[in-house]
């Protein structure tokens, strides 16, 4: 496909994805992609074909960056009309109507439509915080993808046991201090955890995010990946790091 | 108390624990403690005083390097009855009568003579093996050491459980592959994972070990620490682990 000129909203920016010649459309306002994204997009193991489904896809950071790792078709679904239509913008800015479809709605009612078991793999990045009815301001969109207001971790994880196929795969980025959440609810959703790898901002302090990898009906056995280092002692990012970001290193991370 | 010199059986030695001029009886043919109930022993938090319960304590290593961390009185379970022998014997060799209680006995019965709830933290280095009926000779003491002959993980962690305080702390190391039957398990007996560290043998490699931390009744929030690297690039031991190993780090890792 063609790439489009669109028209941008109000405090919208175009920000460059820095591989492939891929741009998105940002607003620190509404919602701008977080390191957290490049490096789902990066661990998660993806079908060379097939349907790839994307959770809470935002403004469309992870179906973007996944199209250079893989053929198959990549759906997001965002529950912010908002963010949906910034999605299907920078989808059309890139020209990539043919590999990204965006739909706008609730993650928990998409197998109505779509049918159980239909996608070869899942990912998603998720609102992290839960929600305590203390001082958020519910219509922010930046509350809504940061905190459980439209979906828990639960409601995400059920939604994804019945989308994905047996033997499909789901690739997920969390805080580390939900770990037992995670791993004890991926169980109960016959989500079973296959790949690990925890992300710290230096090698000697406690890991802020944890990227993880769960196989749908697989058998209990988990691997722990090296460390994923960010920052080195003289505060520059790890070389593993500028590999990443600058789309120098190639397969999964 | 005094130290008190000891009879050796056959094939076995004396080794020195290299810190508080501790010394333990073992025996390659019997049982040889490893880097695991050596690392086990410092990430424990341990309470300054009370009761100290280690699970499947073999030779008593656990017992041993806990008495220069704590003022607790100790107590081991083994059950098997020539390691526990070593383990007393072990604890004459170094006079520490009067801070350690090695019981030998089935760790399952055990709450039938302490009852409930009666310790304030429990630290456990099980076997890690799940029985398949396979290639095991049953009989050896190597084997029973290894392998889920007279406890699986469940049986360690039920039985923790049920021994220690509400608010008492379970600290326990294992492979980390089984880190989703640990976790698992452990909500199901109302630990809660808190505290958790990895061991890396490189920087660059998989994770071979996990040491955990679970509080009876805590509530879902865990800590992962910062990595443990046991080899540099040179293929020596880590500054960290050079001085786990000569007792020169002090408090918990």
């Amino acid at each position: 496909m063609k790439k489009e000129d669109v028209t941008l909203q109000e405090s919208e920016r175009i920000d460059d994805l820095l591989t492939h010649d891929l741009t998105i459309i940002q607003s620190d306002e509404v919602f701008s992609f977080s390191m957290d994204a490049v490096l789902l997009a990066r661990f998660a193991s993806v079908p060379p074909k097939g349907r790839i489904l994307d959770l809470c896809t935002g403004n469309g950071v992870i179906p973007l960056l996944l199209t250079t790792r893989s053929k198959a078709t990549i759906e997001g679904i965002e529950i912010q009309p908002r963010l949906a239509d910034m999605a299907r913008r920078s989808v059309r800015m890139n020209g990539l109507e043919d590999r990204i479809v965006i739909r706008e709605g609730d993650l928990r009612e998409l197998y109505k439509e779509t049918g159980h078991g239909v996608y070869d793999a899942i990912t998603v990045n998720p609102p992290y915080m839960p929600l305590n009815g203390s001082d958020l301001k519910l219509n922010s969109h930046q509350a809504i993808a940061r905190h459980e207001i439209h979906c828990t971790l639960e409601d995400v994880l059920q939604a994804s046991s019945r989308l994905v196929r047996p033997g499909g795969k789901i690739n997920m980025v969390h805080k580390p201090q939900r770990l037992g959440d995670l791993i004890a609810l991926m169980r109960q959703y016959r989500l079973e955890p296959k790949r690990i790898r925890f992300v710290h901002p230096r090698a000697n302090v406690e890991a802020n995010m944890v990227l993880i990898e769960a196989l749908r009906d697989g058998k209990p056995e988990v691997r722990i990946l090296p460390p994923l280092i960010v920052y080195n002692e003289q505060n520059q990012y790890c070389p593993e790091l500028l590999e990443i970001y600058y789309g120098k290193k190639e397969g999964e991370i």
